[in-house]
């Protein structure tokens, strides 16, 4: 179903963008910022637009769907959302731990993923029904590794301020059951759970450019990503993901971020 | 004063950690582990036994302090001061954003010291009235930026799980006034903070072999390492550590997290 001038696509459109964006990772733009975000917007905004520029030039009937330049066409089949920087406060401060997010829906599924790391150089590719390959000049294999209970879980969260205060005790619950919580990350967590490094993602406030490229990454190594009820993502989701290596964690992270 | 030896040892001394760690980083002994601490113990025992070996056949008076093997001669005019992984769950999780520290006190005052990343090939090394060298195969460019105000500042911190109860109340301050926050990083976040990528760095519970490698390569790129008071760290100091990109942000990073 998900042809190869897709995948290929989609692995072009992430060589582009981080041509765009690795000139100015550490850049003395940057620097000179000084946490002024427009150096970073517009590296957000360039990449996308030659994303975007690609998938029209090759499959002009799909839609896209961006965070800097809203959406064309939802409704397509075919519908590509982007995120060239996921991962803003890493980029800014020079963590190479960003990535450029391309993820391609099919009537609203995700069934084609793609972190990219233009720095590292690498690369994680999902498809749907296909085992995840990950591009790994750093080391790593593709695979989730088997944990099956929440206490011998290594847990991953971007940053404990993204929790709205109806979110925090559910996840409060998780991470007092979980073995050790690491802090930061983005979309590079979801990227080492991929690689059997972290068991559990929980995070809040995401919106579709941020999810939908992770799921045939993480589910094509064995795992699973649903909402915090242990729902199936849709458009419409809250933006509150979960994220597990091994599906055997699902059913009790669920209990305890959602204490039922 | 300090001897070139002295630094091609320190790098060396460097090289053997890093051909100790490297193997084990994302390696399946690591996935298979699942947050058992014995194979980074293993690799953090084994890297200092290769440190203090080197140190021990070009230095014999010298003294050595280190996080696994204890301290020998630490009243040595000479002392070296190591923790070949800091950042321990980085590591675990598949993070490259922990570092190889080395450190090397002359009565007691560091003078000399290295942040290596054995991974992506980046090292600090900072020496005693000398600008800080930056190897940078990921880019960037050794030097702090100027930032006099906290309400423009980077803040970066490691964890939030870090800060007694008795030290929160000053982290909140801080915090509460930087322009923002960015989680993770050990010390890695002080290498950024030498390239000019974070202004303020305000942690806890940080013993001798975690800070004394930090403060020549954060002064030797222009900014100040000290306690929370302000005060010069020695070897007795409360493992409170402050670190500024910008000199000029000393004093009001110290009545925020004091409320002097």
């Amino acid at each position: 179903m998900i042809r190869y001038p897709f995948i290929t696509a989609a692995e072009d459109a992430a060589d582009a963008a981080g041509a765009v964006i690795r000139p100015l990772f550490r850049s003395a733009l940057l620097v000179e910022a000084k946490g002024d975000a427009s150096p970073v917007t517009r590296a957000d905004k360039e990449a996308e637009e030659v994303i975007r520029a690609l998938i029209a030039e090759r499959f002009p009937d799909h839609g896209v769907i961006g965070e800097e330049h809203g959406a064309d066409r939802p409704d397509a089949e075919w519908v590509w959302v982007v995120d060239p920087i996921d991962g803003t406060r890493a980029f800014v401060t020079g963590r190479p731990l960003f990535g450029s997010l391309i993820g391609l829906l099919h009537h609203g599924v995700p069934v084609l993923g793609i972190i990219d790391q233009p720095v590292t150089g690498e690369r994680w590719v999902g498809v749907q029904g296909r085992r995840t390959r990950f591009r790994a000049p750093l080391g790593g294999d593709a695979g989730c590794r088997p944990c099956a209970v929440v206490a011998e879980a290594e847990l991953s969260c971007t940053s404990p301020d993204m929790f709205t205060p109806a979110d925090r005790p559910g996840f409060e619950r998780l991470r007092g059951a979980a073995r050790r919580v690491t802090w930061g990350g983005d979309c590079y967590s979801y990227g080492l759970m991929a690689l059997g490094l972290v068991d559990i993602v929980a995070e809040c406030t995401m919106k579709i450019w941020d999810w939908a490229a992770l799921v045939p990454i993480v589910e094509g190594a064995g795992g699973r990503v649903t909402g915090w009820n242990g729902e199936t993502l849709t458009a419409e989701s809250d933006g509150r993901i979960l994220a597990v290596g091994d599906p055997a964690l699902l059913e009790e992270a669920v209990r305890l971020l959602t204490d039922r």
